[in-house]
Formats: structure tokens, C-alpha cells, sequence
């Protein structure tokens, strides 16, 4: 039971997802049940809203509004890039102490479980009560501490989905694809393109992440190798692939064709959403091993918001995540400053496990793709197989003529 | 009835669509129950099957998986751009004869419509019996009578879901996007972005088909009106806008980058899955507005081949113009020549009819969107919307916070 009674804020932060407003919702619907938060105060655009005192008013939202807000992609109360420095928590803060907010739930990835710690300690050096819950989302799947976060789920069953249909595009006219996948530093949602594969050789038939160092020569060697026994070949590849000194390959070609690269307020090289690294890829190709019929895409933003696509066992979970925040918020003893996880009981039948832990267990720093994921610099395993096909559920049913044979 | 008995050929050509083999498997299933037809030739990768003898015997197929290739995208006999010219149509002709191929359906655009016209006339001048049915296929939507073409319907749907998460996507973190749709000529595809509209303010702001010549200055005053009123701004277009001498612009720039510009074996430029436009419209808005968060996406081949994501409306139609051109080809007055149309009746109830039109009438030449759909050069009208309504249906349920005021 919770003996402090006040108002709670929840803000939305970094790159939404598909079932961020799951997660939302999920907090909305418990505090709704629960007497120790009177008002329940969304901040619009995150921290922004925070401070420029812009909130609305959530404890009392119809139902039907609620299921279709949490069926929708992207970040209902708005989202920010802002990262809070010191003076910025401050004024946070000092918006808390203004509207007596106590309870603190703050939807984002690590560099928003960051914020919520500080904003948590400047509370507790002032003596001033308040709870902080982080709640997860990013389709990168690169918190740690988490098995995995709400919002890759979906985004991985685009991902499949999207280079399945693009592999069947690429068996009807044969040729050489590249498709680019969202993921700076972590390569979950390029590896994801692997459950597409259903037939003995479909695609994806080469998958590159930046855990695995780039080397356009074995590239070349790859794709050549692939084409002269199929005829085809289609490559899922991340955005963030580096080479061996950890220069993106974006960037390397940015350079080389004079383009500025721009950068958000967290640091991070602005990569999405531009067909330069494909084409790079592609033209290279056409030039060194001229095959004739190279083509690129880059799947860009539509991984993060394609809407009515999700995959329901990301959806029930994200909205767990919100409700498991709430119901932990009721417990006195939970001050510290707390991200919701799950963790993982078994792959089949698929079973987790929530629980919390600190917020500096999450915040800041990126978890990577497990070495035991990684084959030949140019696939994943069985292994990561097992671990993320639950996590995205069921793809499109699909036949193919072969099978008369 | 039919007193000509013989073998049937049929082939899929061009672009693929995710509908186009509910056509074929329309066309297999009336085969199924006709006694005119010995055997059906499915041949592969269009008309290179033909000369080549590489066929798939598919009359004794498997209900199951039938149906199970009829949701899969993309063309599962493969495809080919191949463009017969006299020659080539000998030698297909000279395949039919072989093989006895009495009957041909061939699925595809106006290129296709013009291959199966040239053999249907060749057929004629040696006095061998051959009755041709030319089935209706593109995204593009850009054939000349059919009121509008199986395949569009299910690309507009992903058009509009896409750019409808898009949008959300950029309410929350506010900017220009630029998204670029498929379509050379016909700008169909990207004008059913405008089915994304919920609320009020929602995007695409902007709409750029091929249909209105393309001016930088216009276009920039557009966008700089939209984001002064909104802060944020979403644009659709076409990746076929030119300019006022009908230069693509993705080729002025093209040129401006000393890029190769590939053409397919139809003279067509290559313009899909290349970041080159988006990325150019982007730089142009920054450079001139001065507005810094600027983002595109080119949509590319996922339109057509995304799986699991189809219009009913749109895969019943694949299905039965595929079954209509059976069904005309038991009567010994069908042959000139001809193609499956669909005629509507009415937008509400929507209600179409089946017809037959010559090969001539939709061979080559393309439709390009009615004048009385556009609108301002930069957005399309009501008498639009209310066309493509019903072709795409319903699109994935949303809900915005703002209802709460």
C-alpha cells in the first residue's frame, strides 16, 4: 500500500513505436483504479511539456478512446529528442514540486531511463517524495537489463514480413536486393528479416549487422557467391553497419559524396530515412560484380509507425508494462527509481516474467546482439531464431509453385 | 459453349502486385471445372517460359495450396519485362503450335496487353485457331477503360496505412516528411494517400502527382505555408513528378549527381527504391526554409509485394477477372483478342460490372488521373476520394488524445 498520495505525470519520449500508446494506455487504465494518484498529468512532447507546464489531464479518458489511442502507432502525448542535462532536470523538478507530482512514469529507451534517474535523485537530495518508473519501449531491443523491449515485436514482423514479400518480388524478377533496416548499434530488427525464410533458399540470403565488422570485400565475395547459385540474392543489411575502426558506412559514403551529416540533441548520427547507404551498396555491386539488375530499398520510418500490422503478443505486453508500473508505483517501497522488465522463462512454450530493476541498470548504455546470434559475419543462428520468433508471432500464411514438384 | 478444345497457356508479366495471383489462381480454379481445356501451361517468368518450354502443368493443383498462393505476393509463375517484339512473338507462336496451346491468358499491364495483341494477330494471319485473354494487373492503375485495375486497390491500402503511421509519427516529433510513392505517369497511388485524413491537420499536407507539372518555387512556398500553420508538414508524392518540359525530376537531379540512369527493357527509367528524390526534396527544404528536422522515405517495392496487408475488395477481383476470362473463353465468339474490364456502377453502394473490351483499347498507351481529381497542383479532390474509397476499404483503426478537449 502506498501511504504517499499525489498527482502522477507520464511523458513519452525518443523514437515512438507501434504500440507505444499500448504502454500509455496501460498506465492510464491502472491509475484509473488507483486511489493514490488524483490527477493523472500527460506531458506533451516529454520533458518539453514538462517544463512549459503543457498537460493533459488523463485520469478520467473514456474507454473507447483509450483502446483506440493504444491501437494507434506513434506517441500519442507527443514525444521529444530533448536530453536533460542537469539545469534541465532541474526545472523539471521544479515543475513536480508545482503541480505535486509524486509519481513519475517516463515511456522511452535508455537515454530516457537516463533522465528519469536524475530527475529521481534531484528529488531525493531535496527530501522531496517522489517515485520514478521508467517503462520501455524501443524497437531497437537494445536496453539492458530487459530480454527484450515492447515495440521490437512489431517492428520485427514488418521487418520479416516486409523482406518476405520482397523476397517473393525477387523470385518472380530475379536480380540482386538490398533492403536497409532500422538499427544504429544494435542489430535485432536486421536479424528479425531471418524469419522470413520459409522455403530452402529463400531469402534473406545474406544478413549484416553492426555487431559484425563491414568488409566490403567480403561483401562482394558474399553476394557473388550467393548469385551464381541462385540467380538471385537479397541482403538485409543495418543502417549502422560499420567498418573494422567503427566508422558507420553511412557516413564513410556521406563523406565521400560531401553531405552534411546531421545529428540529434543526443549525439547520434541522423541515419533513417536516406536511400545513401543502400545505393552505395547497390552501385557497388552493379560496378564490381556487374549483375545487371541491382535494386535498394530502405524501409525507413515505416518499421516504427506502419499502423493495424502489430504483433499482439508486443501489443498485450506493452500494455502490461505500463499497468506493472502503476501497480509497482503502489508500493512504498519502490523510491528508487525503477524500470519495468520482463524476463525471459522459456522460449516454447513462450513464457516471461516481469520484475524491476534500478534505473541505472538501464540507463545510458546500449546491449548488443549476443556473439552466440552471430554466423560467419554474414547470418544468425538457430538460436536467435528461437528467441525472437515469439516475440513477433505469426507471419502471412504463403505457398509457392515449387511444391507441385 | 466451345467447339474448340486444346491446351491453355498462362503467364504473369511485369511488375508484380500482392494480388496478382489471386488472378492466377482464379484463372486455375475455372480451368478446374472446364472440359474445353486439356491442360493448363503455366509458364515461367511470362513469355521467356513460352519460347524457352518451361512450363508448370497446372490443372490437377492442389485446392490448398492454391489458396495459399493466392495470398502470397508477387508473381508465383515469376515474371519477366521481357517486351516481345515481332520476332519474339514468332517464336511464341510457334510454341503454342507446338504444344497446342488454343487458349491464352496472359495477367499483366498495357505492355502485356500489347505482347498478347501482337501473337492473338499473328495466330490469325496463319488461320490457327487461338482464342487470347489479356487479365488485368498493376498498382499503377494506369489502364486505358478498366475503371480501375486489380492490384491498385491493395498498393493504395499500403499507401494510405503507411503514410496515415507516417503522420502520426510526425505529429509526434514535429518536421517535414517527405514520402515518395511508386508511379512513373499515373499519380493513382500517391493521390490515395489522401485516404490517411482522420482529424483535422492530419497529413499528407501536401500531394505531388506526375499529373501536375512540378514547380521548386510552388513547392516550396507550400511547404513553408504548411509548417508556418501546423509546425510540421507531410508530403506525398509521386516518384514520376517533372517538371513543365516533362523532365522526371528524379532524373534533372540524377543527372545533377552524374548518377547512371538505368532503363528496363520496356525504354522505362528505374526510378523505384532509390533515395535519390526524397533525399533531394529534403536537402531543398532545409537549404531554402531553413527548417532542421527534415526527413524522407521512398516507400519502394514494399507497396506491391507487402504481404498479409491486401484489400479484400481488391483480392475478390484479382480472383474473379482471373475466373471471368475462363469463363469467356468457352464462348467461340470471343475471339479477337481481349481483356477483363471492370465498369462501376455505383461509388455507394459500390457496385461494378464485368466486361470485355479489344486488346487495341488497352494495349500501350497509359490513363492518367481525370483533371476533376486534382486539386491546386498540390492536393486531390472529394470526387477522388469517393473513387478510391471503396477500392481500398477499411483502413486500421486510430484515435488521437486531442479528442479529450
Amino acid at each position: 500500500m502506498s501511504n504517499l498520495r499525489g498527482n502522477a505525470c507520464i511523458g513519452q519520449s525518443g523514437g515512438p513505436t507501434s504500440v507505444i500508446n499500448q504502454s500509455l494506455v496501460g498506465v492510464i487504465q491502472e491509475v484509473q483504479k488507483s486511489d493514490h494518484i488524483v490527477e493523472l498529468l500527460g506531458a506533451r512532447h516529454g520533458v518539453k511539456g514538462i517544463v512549459n507546464n503543457d498537460f493533459l489531464k488523463l485520469k478520467s479518458a473514456p474507454q473507447e478512446l483509450l483502446e483506440r489511442v493504444a491501437m494507434t502507432p506513434a506517441s500519442a502525448l507527443g514525444s521529444t529528442r530533448d536530453k536533460p542535462d542537469a539545469e534541465y532536470c532541474k526545472k523539471i523538478f521544479a515543475s513536480f514540486q508545482a503541480n505535486d507530482v509524486r509519481y513519475f512514469f517516463y515511456i522511452g529507451g535508455n537515454d530516457s531511463a537516463d533522465a528519469a534517474r536524475i530527475v529521481n535523485d534531484l528529488a531525493k537530495q531535496a527530501g522531496y517524495e517522489l517515485r520514478t518508473f521508467h517503462v520501455p519501449k524501443t524497437i531497437d531491443n537494445d536496453l539492458r537489463v530487459h530480454d527484450h523491449t515492447p515495440g521490437f515485436g512489431s517492428a520485427a514482423k514488418f521487418v520479416a514480413s516486409a523482406v518476405m514479400g520482397d523476397d517473393y518480388d525477387n523470385k518472380s524478377l530475379p536480380g540482386v536486393k538490398v533492403d536497409v533496416i532500422m538499427g544504429r548499434h544494435a542489430g535485432y530488427l536486421t536479424a528479425a528479416s531471418v524469419l522470413a525464410r520459409k522455403y530452402e533458399n529463400d531469402g534473406p540470403h545474406l544478413i549484416y549487422v553492426p555487431e559484425a565488422p563491414f568488409s566490403v570485400d567480403k561483401f562482394l565475395g558474399d553476394v557473388d557467391r550467393v548469385y551464381k547459385k541462385l540467380g538471385r540474392c537479397v541482403i538485409a543489411v543495418s543502417e549502422g553497419i560499420h567498418d573494422e575502426k567503427g566508422t558507420a558506412m553511412a557516413v564513410v559514403l556521406a563523406e565521400k559524396l560531401g553531405r552534411q551529416i546531421e545529428r540529434d540533441g543526443h549525439g547520434n548520427v541522423q541515419l533513417s530515412g536516406s536511400g545513401i547507404l543502400g545505393d552505395f551498396l547497390g552501385d557497388l555491386i552493379k560496378d564490381q560484380l556487374k549483375i545487371k539488375r541491382v535494386r535498394s530499398d530502405t524501409f525507413g520510418y515505416l518499421q516504427r509507425s506502419f499502423p493495424g500490422y502489430v504483433s499482439a503478443t508486443d501489443a498485450a505486453e506493452a500494455r502490461e508494462v505500463g499497468r506493472r508500473a502503476v501497480i509497482a508505483s503502489r508500493d512504498d517501497k519502490n523510491s528508487a527509481g525503477l524500470s519495468v522488465v520482463m524476463k525471459r522463462v522459456s522460449n516454447a512454450p513462450y513464457t516471461i516474467e516481469y520484475g524491476l530493476t534500478d534505473l541505472a541498470n538501464v540507463a545510458r548504455e546500449t546491449k548488443h546482439l549476443d556473439p552466440a546470434y552471430l554466423k560467419d559475419g554474414n547470418d544468425v543462428t538457430q538460436a536467435f531464431i528461437d528467441y525472437a520468433k515469439p516475440l513477433v508471432g505469426e507471419l502471412p500464411t504463403v505457398g509457392s509453385l515449387t511444391e507441385l514438384k
